[in-house]
């Protein structure tokens, strides 16, 4: 057995058995195995970053790992920008990267550069195998190691890929969640029954199980205490039925007015939370400076245990409070980024996976969508643009029988485009809503947070799409998924409704153009 | 004055007055810079990896570094791929990372990450800049260390970007390239005149100027040597008038074959060669074990002046062999990837830039286009595919009365496809010649060449790309470039004609169907 057949062996006994793969040479052993052990899926991208975004939005779906296998230091670089977002968003995601062979590392040639020194500015763990009879322990290893919240990156040169002499490795032992202690547990009872202005802030571990929203509702209404998401949380179920809970929102300013007053903030698998960038005269985060910061779970514990603790000692017998099924009415006449909000939140079937990288464009999304069908929404964890269509890819092959929206603005869509050609190859069932106002709206909206002068004819035109114009139309046809134009709320009902309604991936483009 | 206006100016006065642009809210104020400074020009691109190609295609045209304007550790990343080209062909390039304003950095903010452990994978010199009042010296320095062959990067925290308090700095004075002591050229001379099989490998320093060719075409002219290029030079002259030198072939086989029997490798300005990979059973380098190694001029010496001192030794009188003008006859019938070759060479333009990232479907276009009107020759320096289109950009930034023609590969496209939208916007002049062969071709090459077993079906899937196929035409217009398809070579003819012609942005989509 060559080292490559043992590490996809090993892999999949370890319960990762999806492989995003743009492969190059010294990642031909690798494909070639892919005929020995035929339970690993191999799924085909035009471009790491699809692969990387791909595993992100996998392993938020599927609760586990998918593997990506890149093709050397440049490879990698492709895909950092989503795993730049898999590792905000605590998502394990397990990297195969190719490297030269050992005898040919000296010799730098010229595909060689740093793969460790890059691999470490993502990764919680990293590893060159050296020897073709560690591979498959190392491989085990990376699992354990991602199962974590974490990206692991295995380092793999072609000739220990290509070596006999391998063996299969067992799996390791999976690490329990860990609890959060009793006093903590204890601590946090008293905050919240002071009665003071308490904000309980939910992560990542808790919004993205109904028994988290359920145990947080139940401590707000025995409590009083405000519940708040975090902004961008990797996964978080919501909709009719569930409890209601607004997230923390994005512009500073209004972030600001959101925590005004609180005296006492408790974390449940968040983080403090901090403004995604520096403004001139602001200050770096929306806590308000009289305001005490509790942790009563920290990201990787059991939050939601810890909720449901805490929920029996202050809250026994309270009832959450629990959102009511209701859907905006469908709009009419030309589009506007609220209309399209309420077309989707009309719309939106049953048990869907939503994406989110609406950007700008999403105004209202999130409250028109708030009494769909329950639905997963996935955020852009990290703000490096371009995850959308790569996570609703993965998230579609974790969940094949979910349908999966995609709410896409234009500008990130660019980044990733090539996404769609594994959409089409794949058949998986994706609608993309492409809202399309041929700019960098947030940018120019930055432009004038940061309070930058000028924001002249010169500095308008880096700002600006609509020169030439993208036919999403075209540029998704041409990957092979079929599209359409909207331009009324009319016209994007009807292609909504159709394309839902049809397998496989399809793309709306949803014209927005405010100045006319 | 704040930061980013020094900057500016800064970069302007010291020859740096182009900058593809992919920027985010911590560069705000340079892009309101921009009408401070008209003299930068600001060129926007749809994704990282389109800026840094376009940044490599510029400084290898205009001898002088363009600047790229990245967003974070993330913006970065998409454009490191191309960073590593432009690395591997020591051009010059001077990036500014925006980051975190300083007081932000340890909030740990969702886009922090680490930019600088990033930059130093590609960079031959990093620096963050701390402090406006420091901010224009850094960048002179940036400047200064970009033009000695290397990347420079700046990475520019928000505020120290908008902050007042920055001024103006001198441009650095300009170090000439170190010459080659003449004890080097005395040992060369008696080495070449030993008459034993020598060969002179030239690289980038010496195949990019006329000059330099005829030097070298004179030392074999007036001794016999072997004359041979480096296989991916940055930059290369070429085609009628000029003498004919080969280059070193890709693949490993082919390599070893010509250079079998050499017993003295004469290096001017070029490494010594290794091959691209590792494969079992192959030496790693096609340098024969008896062969000796003779360094003329290192890479970033004088390696011309050093070849016509040589050339004046050795040479005295000879005249060097030079290309007679030619053209190949127009073929008819289906195309197969000679009969591109033969099209483009019977139809290269005068003074035409050609940028090569045909890969395989190339066969034969060097020969093909060795009689054509001279030309320069841009080729994948680094193996990170996906630069062709960028470098195109930069190319026809860099000199807009000259027709850029592109060979591109249709698998390496899909890598920076996005860079056709900036070449509609810019209405650059180039042509682009699309080889459709719906496959990762040169994988199925080297998963042969690197003798994995298997190979079958769900291994093919992973280098096949016609399930869907690619569309290149209707991804073209959807980014605003005109495209045709052509199945013929009359049909490939008549449009390339077309599209060289017209001024502006083109594509052909030359259709490949072996087995049809």
């Amino acid at each position: 057995m060559n080292g490559a057949q043992a590490l996809i062996r090993t892999l999949v006994d370890a319960g990762v058995d999806v492989c995003f793969a743009n492969p190059g040479t010294s990642e031909m052993h690798f494909v070639a195995a892919l005929d020995d052990v035929p339970e690993m899926r191999g799924v085909l991208t035009l471009f790491e970053g699809v692969a990387t975004g791909a595993a992100d939005g996998f392993a938020r779906m599927a609760g586990r790992p998918a593997a990506t296998l890149l093709h050397l230091g440049p490879g990698m670089g492709n895909g950092l920008a989503n795993l730049h977002n898999a590792r905000r968003g605590r998502t394990p995601v397990v990297n195969v990267v190719g490297d030269h062979g050992r005898s040919h590392k000296r010799l730098d040639a010229p595909l060689e550069s740093d793969i460790d020194a890059l691999a470490g500015t993502v990764s919680g763990w990293v590893r060159r195998s050296l020897a073709p009879e560690d591979l498959a322990a190392d491989a085990a290893d990376a699992v354990a190691a991602a199962a974590r919240g974490q990206i692991a990156t295995l380092v793999l040169p072609a000739d220990v890929s290509w070596s006999e002499g391998a063996a299969v490795a067992e799996p390791r032992p999976v690490r329990p969640r860990p609890q959060v202690p009793p006093a903590v547990v204890d601590d946090t009872a008293a905050v919240v029954r002071a009665g003071e202005a308490t904000v309980l802030l939910l992560g990542d571990d808790v919004v993205a199980s109904e028994a988290g929203l359920v145990a947080a509702a139940r401590v707000a209404a025995g409590t009083g205490v405000r519940l708040m998401a975090e902004t961008f949380p990797a996964r978080m179920v919501r909709g009719a039925g569930l409890p209601a809970v607004g997230k923390l929102p994005y512009p500073p300013e209004v972030a600001i007015k959101a925590l005004a007053g609180t005296r006492h903030l408790v974390l449940a698998g968040a983080t403090s939370p901090v403004h995604f960038f520096a403004y001139p005269g602001t200050p770096g985060t929306p806590v308000p400076e009289d305001c005490t910061v509790h942790v009563l779970s920290a990201p990787g514990e059991d939050g939601v245990a810890a909720l449901e603790e805490l929920a029996a000692k202050v809250a026994a017998g309270a009832e959450p409070e629990l959102r009511e099924a209701s859907r905006p009415e469908l709009p009419t006449g030309r589009l506007t980024p609220r209309g399209i909000s309420a077309v989707v939140g009309a719309l939106l079937p049953e048990r869907a996976i939503v994406v989110d990288e609406a950007i700008t464009s999403g105004i209202g999304v999130v409250e028109q969508t708030a009494g769909a069908p329950q639905h997963d929404w996935l955020a852009l964890t990290g703000g490096a643009i371009g995850d959308g269509l790569p996570m609703a890819v993965g998230a579609a092959v974790a969940c094949p029988d979910r349908p999966v929206v995609v709410l896409q603005a234009d500008g990130s869509a660019m980044y990733t485009l090539q996404a769609l050609w594994t959409m089409a190859r794949e058949q998986l069932d994706v609608t993309v809503v492409l809202y399309d106002n041929a700019s960098y709206a947030i940018l120019q909206g930055e432009l004038a947070r940061v309070g930058a002068a000028g924001g002249g004819e010169r500095a308008g035109q880096l700002l600006d799409l609509g020169g030439p114009a993208l036919d999403f139309v075209a540029l998704a046809t041409g990957m092979g998924v079929p599209a359409t134009r909207a331009e009324t709320a009319e016209e994007l009902a009807e292609q909504l409704r159709t394309a839902l309604h049809e397998p496989g991936p399809h793309l709306v483009q949803a014209v927005l153009r405010p100045g006319e």
